[in-house]
């Protein structure tokens, strides 16, 4: 597909522009794909506000977004499980193939990751972009793009469950009901998670939990959480422990929280990087944590669970904005973080 | 609680009687039970039929019945989780808690096993038992007794998906859809397995399969099994199998039916105790074998997901007979495979 | 066995006295044993300073001592695998064996565990003891009373190496080369780790570690314990580091130390029990932290291993006491840490 | 480097011959290397004798060969961490790194991994071959070609122990103690396996086995070996069986010589493809079943054992050919099983 396609750039801290760029062409083992949704992610806010994430800064101009979902317009010679006119989500990372990471199937820790929007790697927000077809994931029927964009953000969560070892019958306790607390909650259920609470500080949040499907919630600023929690599981407290808020609180809370032998899983990044905990509290529980970088092996599943109302993902969205209206978007989601949990940028109409 | 207690008893190959015997006095750490509802496995069908199981023989006269659910109406001087008008499921074994498989968390192996209606112990077709509290299971408030009886068969089928390491994500199969293949295939969807399709040559199991949940079925009278589970998924085949059957024919269909590196659970036991197998090609597959010996660590996951009407045990019963009507029950249950998928002897009257 | 024992018992803070007592009768499922060697641990030494270890507070009089070995010299009715004359190890705690934890094979967290010199249960520096007989381990022939002994802190070393869940081909670093350094170290070997390196800061130590099997020693004070590290691994790190020194300077390091998706073991208590950490470098790499609470499943396992060679346990014996002199054992051991790597009472002589 | 280079070929089933090709010019992500000796493995005896493996058919000419050790001569333009004359083990399977299987860790169940010696794609009886740098380990110092050119049956060996689980504290077994036999015994005493018996009908082998370490062999001709066993291990049986012999009588027999809940893993290839085992004795014991296709992840790691001297794979060597000897290699080998352990042949001089 020749032309050129119109592509939304960071120019600076706080400021989006607009210009064009060629339509890329899809090597042998990529597709094109025509963008319809990018959801707008916490790190694209990030580097929006301050322009950098610990070592990663951006030089402008740079594309942010990560979190696409489109339909294949071309397909590359040797590209046999798509065709033009599938809708898909893309996986933004791809990855060496011959690492002791890759070779071992941790490939979300290869260290020559080429990862959408995180710098100097431009992300998509942009009509088109050219992509390892094996990271493009065929969305079924029923499945619209604008959850094909929110797959990633999903990915996230349910990656958080399988570190955490989520299995039917344990009782877990969500910290932080923003995107990914409540697409991790969505996941826990979607293993089989018998019980589910979910704690934050906004009540409008925590409703969002419980449309959601939660099986309770707990305000920590009317509550003492680690007290309502206790009383919410008669007294044992629960098996599985996920921090998505990067607090040092929650993750103190999560200690408290959680039975001897628990599983903690830590996701979110605190502000300083630095985090202080009752260890020998840790130590006589003998309490496991796990962390969180990105996921692995996730799109399908997480496809699956959204095909089979397992997950609603549409439900998260608060806020779609037209690709016109980025910096708009941008600046509200960095504004209102109370009232946006999740925005998606429209790129194209939907087919 | 004084009195005697009308008991059932196996007077012979094919004979039920009745008797009376004092009603037990339960131990300080032990209830008494009122029963409800004792469901009729296999095991005791092979036993009324035959009189033993391999090296297990009965010796009249002898109680039958290992799946029971009752009312708690007596409780010892050192239980403190259980109370008098309790619900309960009874977990039927009782282990010696300080072998290397109890110490281990394998109880289910421990060689000192005291297990309801295995030779020489007696089971529970009878109005009354005293049983180790610890193995009473509470149920919740819309859990029924007649459910409670149900969650031992349910039990075999949560390890059976355990034993495969069943999660989010994957395509089963399950061979036959007898009481146990029923169960599992619910036990796999409460787990959070994708797709779910049982293989049966009985249609009307296999209608009651697809009325609980499988998402497909295959009748191996008409298709080719093999053939049909490889285009119900696109010629790639499943990542589990479990087989309940426990016939060589579904046993080598596994092989063929799954992916490579895909785990096969066999549960279901062959007539002749000997499984000729094309071990060649399960290398080439590196294919993993996995067995089940009853349960272990079940009682409350199930008990979880029936509450939750993530299984639907109601579902699985055909016939329900009264405890006068043992004798019929059990030649039925013997005499019409086809349409009876599970019985249920009803022993009082439910609370 | 009738007649009285000699007990050595705690009067007050930092004060040893003796008092006889009745030799203990075993039940039908113990042994009595005639204690020869009990190790003094560091929990021995801080109660004996301090009197308390967080809630556990000593009430004299109280036995220290919890890393027994001896010889049976009678046997209850129940017991068949021990008789009078075995030399064995003593596992120091009783567990319940059907709490949720003893049944899922954790039973080194049941909540009711009875276990030697921890308060209010006293310990066994004195002549005799009687204990459940599955608890009492047999030594071979060529495996003395005084490693039988010191197989409760080597217990913790596996424990360690489990959790960290080591084996060939890897390349780990333990952090403090005390006496569970030292046994970590060599558990680590026992469990065919390639490379195990150990940091410190006495170079006294450094040198019992290179002596006992170590693959290279790092002093942490001469050195910038990282930077060696990361030579000695060609730039690659660690996949495994345990820390049983209980600072934050040292589990910082282990953070910078270990290649991305390392496992970390804590094993040492910090002073404050708090320990600030740099959480987000975790994230980055996806690290997982496990901790430890004394150890499970292990004796036989730690035995096999000293009969076979492969961990030399009197190797890390620097100091033995007579069990008159416990007063003076006690002063030296918390004045000269530097020196007295491990110190064992010598309670009777050796058959 | 250019010029010709002196390759032997089977000409048809029992026949050898040579010829020239131009050596190889190595891709920017190759090395080329000198080869020095290459292993004789019984799938090469199998073509040579039959012409085929199960669907692999020999299209003569082609090259036989598949355990290569050898130095490099030439590095391709991107390679980094080799360089000339560095000495390597090559491991034979070059893989997509895009695959489901690859993915996720598993790589040596890609289905579009090129493996040499598998028809139709050559293997390495020649004096150069071009090989993945990343396929190309360094051997250590005092580690040999020949050596280099064992890594690969000794990675069947690891990979069995890793499949089974191999820990610290088990006894296993393994039955059969040809080449594959003797390298799983040693990868199992190398992961620290506490006891390894090993049982075979030759006497001769059973000898090696003592000689490189086995705790015990049984010969299964003058006993019954499951007897034997059972009487070795006080009545307990085995954690672990690995099976290598692939007949069916010994793999009944480790369903006969194992404990409850233990594994049994299947390395060796049956005559038929088929093996009928006695299954319901399986379940009884809760067995799990593990099989064997090559092996993933396993060549630095054997490499260290080598290097550190726990794996002795000089000692498995019973005969070294000359490259122009390789007919006659060839004719020995499948004549004279008994005698012959493992046979190499020497390609060129070691440096």
């Amino acid at each position: 597909m020749n032309g050129e396609m119109k592509v939304a750039v960071m120019e600076g801290i706080g400021k989006i522009g607009y210009t064009k760029r060629p339509i890329p062409t899809p090597k042998s083992n990529e597709v094109l794909v025509k963008l319809e949704y990018v959801g707008i992610c916490g790190s694209d806010m990030h580097y929006y506000e301050t322009g950098a994430i610990g070592d990663y800064v951006v030089k402008p101009p740079f594309v942010l977004g990560h979190e696409p979902g489109g339909v294949v317009v071309e397909v590359g010679a040797d590209v046999t499980h798509l065709k033009v006119g599938d809708r898909v989500a893309l996986e933004p990372g791809k990855t060496c193939g011959h690492c002791e990471f890759c070779k071992t199937g941790r490939y979300n820790l290869c260290p020559d990751v080429v990862f959408f929007a995180t710098p100097p790697v431009d992300g998509v927000f942009q009509e088109y972009v050219a992509h390892e077809a094996a990271l493009c994931f065929k969305l079924p029927e029923h499945v619209s793009t604008l959850e094909g964009a929110l797959i990633e953000p999903l990915a996230v969560g349910f990656h958080a469950a399988n570190q955490g070892g989520a299995h039917a019958g344990q009782t877990a306790v969500v910290m932080g009901a923003g995107c990914i607390g409540l697409v991790t909650m969505m996941a826990l259920k979607a293993e089989g998670v018998s019980k589910v609470y979910v704690v934050d500080i906004m009540q409008k949040r925590l409703d969002k939990a419980l449309e959601l499907g939660a099986d309770g919630v707990i305000n920590g600023k009317e509550q003492d959480a680690v007290q309502a929690l206790l009383e919410l599981t008669d007294g044992r407290g629960c098996d599985l422990a996920i921090e998505t808020a990067g607090t040092e609180f929650t993750t103190r809370q999560c200690i408290q929280m959680t039975k001897k032998g628990a599983t903690i899983v830590l996701v979110g990044y605190s502000k300083t990087g630095e985090i202080t905990l009752p260890m020998s509290l840790a130590l006589d529980k003998e309490l496991t944590f796990k962390t969180v970088f990105r996921y692995r092996h996730i799109y399908p599943m997480a496809i699956d669970a959204v095909a089979a109302g397992k997950v609603n993902l549409k439900g998260i969205v608060t806020n779609i904005f037209d690709f016109d209206d980025i910096q708009n978007a941008m600046d509200q989601s960095v504004a209102d973080k109370a009232n946006i949990v999740k925005a998606v940028v429209r790129i194209g109409k939907e087919c």
